[in-house]
């Protein structure tokens, strides 16, 4: 049972229902970004609750801050899935939604009994998002979804490196599974596209199936690398802290062993950059004239800014590349986010109070509606803080047949 | 005018009507993700063309084939935005539009007279989505968007990097203009929303205003990072190629200087990855046992495995773990991408027929809807292709006050 009674939805999805039967990433982040902008979302999760609450630094007893993030505005029921009785409650409950979004392997949602056809009869045009690694068929349908890997298959893992003549060193992770991240983005995108196409006056009333697969969503990102491979046969390669075609860009090293980024790749901003570093001449230098020049001789080029930066401290840097007018900035780590302001006065860091952890930093409601902005109405909850909740108000259920189903171990 | 009648639009956005006033990535990448699904899309560019146009290699008159896919399905109408004609066309088509996106710089709209209220007036019920680096309002909104710099702000550019431990070389860039793209998506999803908020049966027929920040559409991916410092008050760090909490998990370098992902950090896939490599008493080794006991000596574990996987060609490699059961995959380029069956066989890398660049790769539609899928209707059209159709049918001009347009510099 939830502790109160909650805020009405409100945001521009308000009035949308959402069963999500997900875990780890892709799927939850589906659906927080749903609920975001209004949608009630229940979440089925397996006895013991989705792993991610014990992803990352966890408190004793309550589980991982993320959670309460990944999380928020949505309900939980805690469900034995396998248990032969599940699929009539999932059933029971997706005649009530508009949309359903999974991200099991492909396939085994038909093998609990779940199929098109029976969630179709039970809710005539819901929507089904289907998140995975590779997709719903083909070769690779089968194969593990490990976000990593899908990354790479999508072609950004190879870029995320230095030149092999900088160094020998693996290309980098980007530090979060921004594969499961963008497959989520993209499924909710159309899942909103379906709900349109369905319920708008004169819509079709039909439900979609979306077939959203994470190498999928990461090889979407890559820009002209594909046809420009299909027109030349040139292959795109890493480079590093620079960009290939602009120079100065990069991150340099700080005194303070930070580091900064400045993009001073136009010739006025390169022209104040120099005379800022106290070297006017370098605007005048025959290597360095033009962004051409300075793309041909940008090892030089960063060798000398370089020394320069190193000689300060990284916040006295962002001071004064700020007033010299250089585009720049410290790569924000999570203590300059939480502290800045422009994030602060927006509300895309908010402080949310959280039973489980006290006053938890999330980050706000991407994207920004000023008129209409969605809430974060409360923190992720417990694992089954609301199975009663659901099973007496969306199926009709008795206590004395709730308290049956838990002893039965289909609920929790 | 285009050289053929278009297809009719198909997808679960088809009868939506967009005004694109973009330029660069995140603009141009919403009206594409909003195209693919069926919206008509008008692009309004300035004479000479997007700037996007000549962005990565070129084909000497035709441009950049990145262009192909980026402006794919859209029509393409140039027109001088400072000319003071410009407006009242501009609320003329808005007049027929559902949504307009735009990434100018902040207020720049409203300076040429396109404030919230002509275009409200024009189009009652018209959603506008705004596209920036720091948002439409606050201390940094007058601040250049560098992607670059944006993606520092966010959070993402502190972590793709090696622990200092590891390496004193600078964070990567992940090599593309992700933090645009992501924007770009945040902001299709938006507009998806607000059309639903707007025409559903019962829906307030309101128009909505999304205010979409590069930096925030940034930090939304970035899952714990935020709540763990304030709980914890502690940072998150680089973790080079690895997982901070999973072993091995990691790039490993391969005899013909590729690298291959191996993600074999649960007990039976170690296990499976050991006897692969010949070596099945590291699975016993104490050092090894669990994950946990692997994370605390992975430095170790790695330098075995990089050891072993720098024996073979990463085909060979990629083959034997496939075998093995291992999940694992090359870092894929472009070529990898181009030949994958997987992409192929679900129409995530097409040949597309281009009049300017014969066949052109482009990576296929996401997400992908199996019974609605959308179309690539035609690749994208050459600055101004479609000025004439659109002042024509669009506005009902006559071909003689086209010609007056053209020749006092409006449109062209």
């Amino acid at each position: 049972m939830s502790d109160a009674a909650p805020p009405p939805p409100s945001g521009p999805l308000a009035g949308v229902r959402v069963l999500e039967l997900g875990h780890f990433i892709a799927a939850p982040f589906c659906t927080r970004l749903l609920a975001d902008l209004g949608a009630e979302v229940i979440k089925i999760e397996p006895p013991g609750g989705d792993p991610v609450r014990q992803w990352g630094r966890q408190v004793e007893g309550a589980g991982a801050p993320w959670w309460s993030m990944h999380g928020r505005n949505k309900r939980s029921m805690v469900m034995n899935l396998k248990h032969p009785r599940a699929v009539e409650i999932v059933l029971g409950l997706a005649r009530g939604c508009d949309a359903l979004v999974e991200n099991y392997r492909p396939g085994q949602l038909a093998r609990m009994g779940l199929t098109r056809e029976k969630l179709e009869a039970a809710r005539p045009g819901l929507i089904v998002a289907h998140i995975s690694g590779y997709g719903q068929d083909g070769l690779y349908r089968d194969r593990a979804a490990f976000g990593v890997i899908g990354e790479a298959i999508g072609g950004l893992r190879y870029l995320t490196n230095h030149p092999p003549s900088v160094s020998d060193l693996p290309p980098v992770r980007v530090g979060v599974s921004i594969g499961d991240s963008i497959a989520g983005l993209y499924a909710a995108f159309g899942v909103a596209a379906a709900l349109w196409a369905r319920d708008r006056g004169g819509g079709d009333g039909r439900g979609r199936t979306l077939d959203v697969a994470l190498t999928e969503s990461v090889l979407s990102m890559m820009e002209g690398m594909l046809p420009e491979y299909g027109v030349f046969g040139s292959v795109r390669h890493p480079t590093g802290a620079r960009i290939a075609t602009a120079a100065p860009s990069s991150a340099y090293p700080t005194a303070d062993g930070a580091w900064i980024l400045i993009g001073g790749n136009s010739d006025p901003i390169f022209e104040r950059l120099t005379r800022l570093m106290g070297r006017p001449d370098l605007a005048e230098d025959p290597r360095f004239r033009g962004n051409a020049l300075r793309v041909r001789n940008v090892e030089e080029l960063d060798r000398l800014i370089g020394a320069w930066t190193a000689g300060y401290a990284a916040r006295d840097l962002d001071r004064m590349l700020a007033v010299a007018d250089v585009p720049a900035t410290i790569a924000y780590t999570a203590a300059e986010i939480a502290a800045d302001p422009q994030f602060r006065g927006r509300g895309m860091v908010r402080e949310v109070e959280d039973p489980a952890f006290g006053a938890v930093l999330h980050a706000g409601i991407v994207p920004h509606l000023p008129d209409d902005p969605g809430a974060i109405r409360w923190p992720g909850p417990r694992a089954g803080a609301h199975t009663d909740e659901i099973l007496g108000g969306e199926l009709g259920l008795s206590a004395e047949e709730i308290a049956a189903l838990r002893a039965e171990g289909v609920v929790a």
